[in-house]
């Protein structure tokens, strides 16, 4: 497809592009999320291969959803089809997947730094080729893509970033470089020239200009106007099915009985269910743009200026901001809460993105405390719980991306017991993955993760084999607390670890993925 | 003291200042670490508290270095004496020392984001005073300053920073920033305005400027050009007697051998004996500025491109490109060598420097290789066998801020036996604490601690009872892993964990630490 597409003359690229996108959007529409990105950036995608020789030319995109077009056109368009399902393609740009995608993009602001170190590599080595990044204004906020731009920039390499500029990512763009339409001076303070094409979707405008940008030398931006269409319905969850739901509900209550709260979100409303939120409570709810580290750390001084801040983030971007929690929150004592979202195996989104490795981060930090809700009233629970008894010092509230249905129930404690039975097994679970399991065994939840309670010893020592749950990686955790726990016990109770592995798991239905590693015989 | 230099007239103040710079320098001159950057910063302190009235006003500094003439001026001059041992106070901001340390300082790039919770924690409860952050260029480099000002220049709210540039941090700023000087058009295009002052050492024109600034509205940059004072003699080491002289070695004689290889430090390079370096190997040798996560990410660019990169960083400040090394490297199972500097207890900078909590994360996550020397000679074979045989993956190899004398000796090897004995005691140790003990147990040494080399189970089950040594915090690492490894064995292994308690310990030379932390009875 892409060789039909360099024999073409530049007229007949606006019906090519026309054609692949109603390809693309037969495949994949209603069934991906933020399939606009990608159309968005249809005309600039074809004009980028056909003026590139990728991949011998080298082309980094910046975050996948930005990639669909472009895995259409690099002979994944029959793959489509199966995209984010179980052996389906990612619907993140991946390296083993195709020559085409020279960097893995499913977190922001990377893309600009990965060219600093072709530009590098190829220096070294004297080799030249064509070098492009594309970025859009959302992930222009992450401050990785000034580290890149003030580093690259000085260092006179030939490197062209498209800054694809629609206003936003997820969540609309934040931030005064974009309020003030300031990227001109911006990139030249960092030593890029700078040039504009406001119809960013204009394909045989965007290859004339691509081209002449290409015969330059040094580091230079391209800033592009795009369009999103408006193609995904806003995301909303059945009342009462998801985590999401019942934070989002849960939250509203919380804003509107105690003024002194204020929740900061980098750029995680939209997916979270709290966009309705946004408008009701201006002062109280801040989208931040994305920006983890400054966000953390934002509310960090929020809290050492005696205000109330909870923090909105996701796992996996939780892990962007880890110095900042360590650093700024925790060594500080400050009582910050987190709302740790996408908690667990996220499904779809596969390995950038499932939430597998914050908890055994967090329970490693000093001071901290952990809770996992194993449902969605468990949860409303907990967030009711700290807004009337504001926490001391740092709490993290982690939870799935999952659907959380049938009988609800509960109020917050730090442990029950969901299931008794005459046998020496005891089962120790934390979070979802609890409501799955069956009811006819000793089975102690535990909401509040770390620190352990303090009777948690002497229940122990009652039985002779402990089976621990956890949907998490990694040695320590819940399974390496417990393992330090009865190691002095006499007669030591055998414990028996039931966790993800250690290797990055792909995507696919969040059971499917927990049964198939290591979770099955108890769902 | 600060009651006595607000009873002063201005023209008081350049004496005043004089002054006190003279007792500082009598207290903690050549006894503490780069005191030319709270010299070079001693008038604007001076009209920092002249003008503001802290602590009711808030001023927060960016790093600590900058903060001695701080500490004198706000109660605690006589306290710099034993300022960074035992039991005195810290070379850093920190909040229990002082309600004048508003916000704790050690890592960089922090202060305009805390500056911005401190904005909206008072806009909430109406609350009016001056809000000023001191940044130093170098810390401008850290994408976390430009994610607070390009935020906290969106928000509208009366904030003062003040820029310091005197072309450096420890090491000289990187950047076209800093090389183009245009850091008007740069915080201006994130909606600051911006004032100038080219005479940063003249206390009574910094009054004047500062004043006019606290009578403006909105977000404010005032720019200073200090000098920094000739103080500290360079870092240097005594051949052979510190893992840093050891790596420094090694690379002189690697970048001579292997042209390929490519050594990143984000500003690093100065205290970790690699100084020397940067002269002769140029275009290998890449001194990126203080920016972690664009670092990493361009190592992992480079090994995309076919590109040897080694990323040389403190283990405390791994801490802020850890979603970069998850999902730039480590997913994409990039061939990256990391040297990670300061891994375990540093000694005098104290808890927000240990490197104590990398061990646990680099061992969680799926498919890295984990390498601790014991002695010098050792981390040079290690890093003598990397350049020879490039790893397939990331391969990290820690080592500690110590010395390292007496005989040196070894060869890289993935484990070795230090010593044996009759008993049914198994030592199992990994890294420098190993040289430390003693000398008459059965003590195997894991030169790669993770994963475990292919025997390691069957050894393990030779002993009734397994001593495990590790200088390092949380749940799991090599303590988690061995546990996990023992469980099943018939008969089971009773195993005994050393390692660092989960609390944030203090400053203080490192064998006092580790004897004060559980590693006594073998040291």
């Amino acid at each position: 497809m892409i060789t039909d597409l360099r024999a073409l003359e530049p007229q007949q690229l606006p019906a090519f592009t026309k054609d692949l996108v109603d390809q693309v959007c037969a495949r994949v529409r209603d069934k991906i999320p933020h399939l606009e990105s990608s159309v968005a950036v249809a005309e600039l995608t074809v004009a980028l291969h056909y003026v590139l020789n990728t991949p011998e030319d080298v082309l980094i995109w910046d975050v996948g959803h930005q990639g669909y077009i472009h895995k259409a056109l690099t002979g994944r368009m029959e793959a489509l089809a199966n995209m984010r399902t179980p052996g389906g393609i990612s619907g993140f740009l991946k390296r083993e997947e195709s020559p085409f995608d020279f960097f893995g993009a499913g977190h922001a602001s990377t893309s600009v730094s990965a060219l600093t170190g072709v530009c590098l590599a190829d220096r070294k080595v004297g080799r030249e080729r064509n070098r492009v990044a594309v970025i859009g204004d959302g992930s222009m906020t992450g401050g990785q893509s000034f580290e890149a731009l003030n580093h690259l920039g000085s260092l006179g390499h030939d490197a062209l970033v498209i800054l694809n500029d629609n206003d936003g990512s997820i969540d609309p763009t934040m931030g005064a470089l974009h309020d003030h339409g300031s990227y001109q001076s911006y990139v030249e303070s960092l030593g890029w020239s700078y040039a504009y094409l406001g119809e960013g979707n204009d394909v045989v405008q965007l290859v004339g200009h691509l081209k002449n940008q290409l015969q330059k030398s040094g580091p230079r931006v391209l800033h592009i106007r795009t369009k999103r269409p408006d193609l995904s319905a806003p995301k909303s969850y059945k009342p009462g099915t998801t985590f999401q739901w019942w934070a989002a509900e849960a939250i509203r209550d919380i804003l509107t009985r105690h003024k002194d709260i204020q929740v900061l979100s980098p750029a995680m409303f939209a997916g979270s269910g709290f966009g309705p939120l946004r408008e009701d409570f201006g002062d109280q709810f801040i989208d931040t743009g994305i920006n983890e580290a400054h966000t953390v750390t934002t509310a960090a001084g929020i809290a050492a200026a005696g205000g109330r801040p909870w923090v909105h983030i996701y796992s996996t971007f939780l892990q962007r901001a880890y110095d900042q929690i360590v650093h700024d929150v925790v060594l500080q004592g400050l009582p910050v809460v987190f709302l740790v979202d996408r908690a667990g195996l996220v499904g779809a989104d596969g390995p950038t993105h499932h939430g597998v490795f914050d908890q055994g981060l967090l329970m490693d930090l000093p001071g901290v405390r952990v809770w996992n809700p194993r449902n969605g009233e468990v949860l409303r629970a907990m967030l009711q719980e700290v807004a009337k008894n504001p926490p001391a010092g740092p709490l993290f509230i982690r939870y799935p991306k999952a659907r959380t249905e049938g009988e609800q129930r509960g109020v917050f404690a730090p442990y029950e017991w969901l299931s008794k039975s005459d046998s020496k097994v005891l089962w120790v679970s934390t979070g979802a993955i609890s409501e799955l399991m069956k009811k006819d065994e000793n089975h102690l939840h535990l909401a509040q993760v770390w620190p352990f309670f303090n009777d948690f010893g002497s229940i122990l020592s009652n039985f002779e084999e402990i089976h621990v749950f956890e949907e998490s990686t990694g040695l320590g955790g819940l399974g390496g607390g417990i393992a330090a726990l009865v190691e002095d016990m006499v007669p030591r109770p055998k414990y028996v670890l039931h966790k993800l592995p250690s290797t990055f798991i792909e995507h696919g239905p969040r059971l499917q993925l927990l049964k198939d590693h290591g979770f099955d015989p108890f769902l």
